[in-house]
């Protein structure tokens, strides 16, 4: 007989590291609700619904918007296999960890990848991006949008119309900005985003929601070899998504179910209102860690509300610091990735989670784990100053 | 301000198409478990759990058994991309609809693909693929154990063996026979096998297990070139599933509670006896369709139990006959696929789905369907068929 482990009764945890954050209770709640199949006419429905709520979210007319039935990454993965051929000229501009990835993933298309890079915790200056295209010539330029590992806010407002000058098709990771902070796909001339499920959208890991422009879907159309994917080949997946609802593979239909619940959320709230949200739990968070001493390790003029990676006091232990907020006080934050290992730890204030409690409780228990750890920490101060950003009339 | 849609109710359904089939109730529930973060102590411990329940479900013991963050197909393409290299050799075995998707994604990884085939609801004798190894000296094999478009059955308990003589890796499609009949991976040595969570595992679709043997992982680990895909990449998957925990992608945490509820409802009954109950209904459903006068598409010697797929009766209208089921009585059924659109009907009865009362309900609402259509049926033959059999002593 196999040894059958117990019942699931996993600690209550506060979600506050760079994802997964805590979904919605309402998304879990629908997660509940008995399967239709992926073909049957309800289940149709929901997915045309649930593909106009991410149109909304993403402030785009693109009839290619759906979510690729995988996680985040392979979002990433997705953009950069339908539009890169062997041969074709990439550009990726790395500025962390997940910069870093794109160039891996780009460069398995076979294609020629050409790589920019600024130091962790900077952004990209729009006039070296300029010059790098007049001399690549890119089929595509892929750039990060919400820098997770750094907290790095990337300006792309104008990338867009820069990118289309050149005919190079842009494509963007909105996996940490989706839902936190502004993403105008139409407005800004973004031709392939994606993003997750687990961050600002409040639902579980699973999905990658991505958005095609027209211009990019010239691209795949036109391609003249098979994409290297067969399961995230928009030549087939939009026989699924795209309009005949023929099957390609199964629709996980509960996690369509927690999406299209996470995007009624969402937009119930008002995407204005959300980000203003962010913003603001935002700089209560960074009145009260940098009021204890802790500085941050993106640019000051370029840090995402949603994300706060700040350096790790000298002489202070990363993992044993982690390990008490965890078993003390249900608190998860995040570690440093790559270059940040052991350096950063990254506080994530996103979707659901982006609240004054979030926020209060985290400081508090930030205050006692360090002095705890041998800190110089008066009790208090952090949340004392973050209080006083609330206390302000918005 | 954009619509928003109303709050999710679909309409009650009893899925006994070709998967999903419906979730088991406590797999639904355990869904509702606020989320763990990926890298959490304990939600590592709830894949080691997992993982072990994987390859018990298997009668592995293979460490490289985890599963992968996407559905069925994605295991598919996980096992092909993995272990085929451009200009490797490749074998494929279609016997029908699954078959050759197995052909395409085998073609992607730029392999020589040779394909042996025979029609679809046929399955294929060993010494026929034994002159072809013998020819051809393939890397890899592949084959469909259980063919969800004709519901055929294909032996393989003695093909690892076969394979391995000729140094050949066996790539098996499980998709649809895991948790329904028996596949002993490591006494049948087979090399990499996929499945599903949403038929035999009785969990919504989303994540699709896999195992692969040792023999399997020297040649992941000796590959000369990268993987063409980074999402599927098992020599970067296993540095989180497979033992250091590492960071690669956000695992998909709800659906794991999902898939580890469902092995557990797996394991409390035990292996023979969900295989005993899979086939017991099974009998009971086909001599109902039978006394209906509705006749098998596969080969009588190899019929799944599990998938029940029969000829759609002349001058009966496919379509409005599914609807009629789905609408009157909540009833999905499947339709044909490829060569079998408009000729069969799927009638799966899997997991949870297997039991007396899907049995019934279907032969009873298939009577009024078909006699609704104009089919000569008197009313009640099929569910006394059905009720004959289970009035038999087991």
């Amino acid at each position: 007989m196999p040894t059958i482990p117990g019942q699931l009764t996993p600690s209550p945890r506060l979600l506050l590291g760079p994802g997964p954050s805590d979904a919605h209770p309402r998304v879990l709640t629908a997660m509940t609700t008995p399967l239709l199949g992926h073909l049957d006419p309800q289940f149709l429905e929901l997915m045309n619904e649930t593909q106009e709520m991410i149109r909304t979210v993403y402030q785009t007319k693109n009839k290619m918007t759906f979510p690729i039935s995988a996680t985040g990454t392979a979002g990433m993965e997705t953009c950069l296999v339908n539009l890169l051929e062997p041969g074709d000229k990439a550009v990726i501009c790395a500025k962390g960890y997940f910069g870093n990835r794109m160039i891996d993933i780009a460069g398995r298309t076979g294609a020629e990848v050409t790589t920019l890079t600024v130091p962790w915790g900077q952004v990209f200056d729009l006039n070296v991006i300029r010059e790098t295209l007049q001399k690549v010539r890119p089929r595509v330029l892929g750039i990060v949008h919400a820098e997770t590992s750094t907290g790095a806010h990337q300006p792309i407002e104008e990338l867009g119309k820069l990118c289309h000058e050149f005919n190079t098709l842009l494509v963007v990771d909105a996996v940490t900005s989706v839902g936190c902070t502004p993403v105008e796909v139409d407005a800004w001339e973004l031709d392939a985003v994606f993003t997750c499920s687990q961050k600002g959208l409040g639902c579980p890991p699973g999905l990658s929601p991505i958005t095609f422009s027209e211009r990019a879907m010239d691209v795949v159309r036109n391609r003249k070899i098979k994409c290297r994917s067969w399961y995230f080949d928009l030549s087939l997946i939009s026989t699924y998504w795209g309009g005949d609802r023929a099957y390609h593979h199964t629709g996980p239909i509960s996690m369509v179910y927690a999406l299209r619940e996470g995007l009624r959320v969402v937009l119930e709230e008002g995407l204005e209102t959300r980000f203003a949200r962010h913003v603001r739990n935002h700089h209560a968070l960074k009145a009260g860690l940098e009021a204890i001493g802790l500085t941050y390790t993106a640019d000051p003029a370029h840090q995402l509300p949603q994300l706060n990676a700040v350096r790790i006091p000298a002489g202070i232990d990363d993992v044993a610091c982690r390990k008490k907020l965890l078993n003390d006080f249900g608190i998860e934050i995040g570690g440093g990735l790559g270059d940040f290992k052991g350096v950063a730890w990254r506080i994530g204030l996103m979707g659901y989670n982006s609240k004054p409690s979030s926020v209060l409780l985290v400081l508090a228990a930030m205050e006692q784990v360090l002095k705890s750890a041998g800190a110089a920490i008066e009790p208090g101060r952090g949340v004392a100053a973050a209080e006083g950003v609330y206390a302000q009339k918005v």
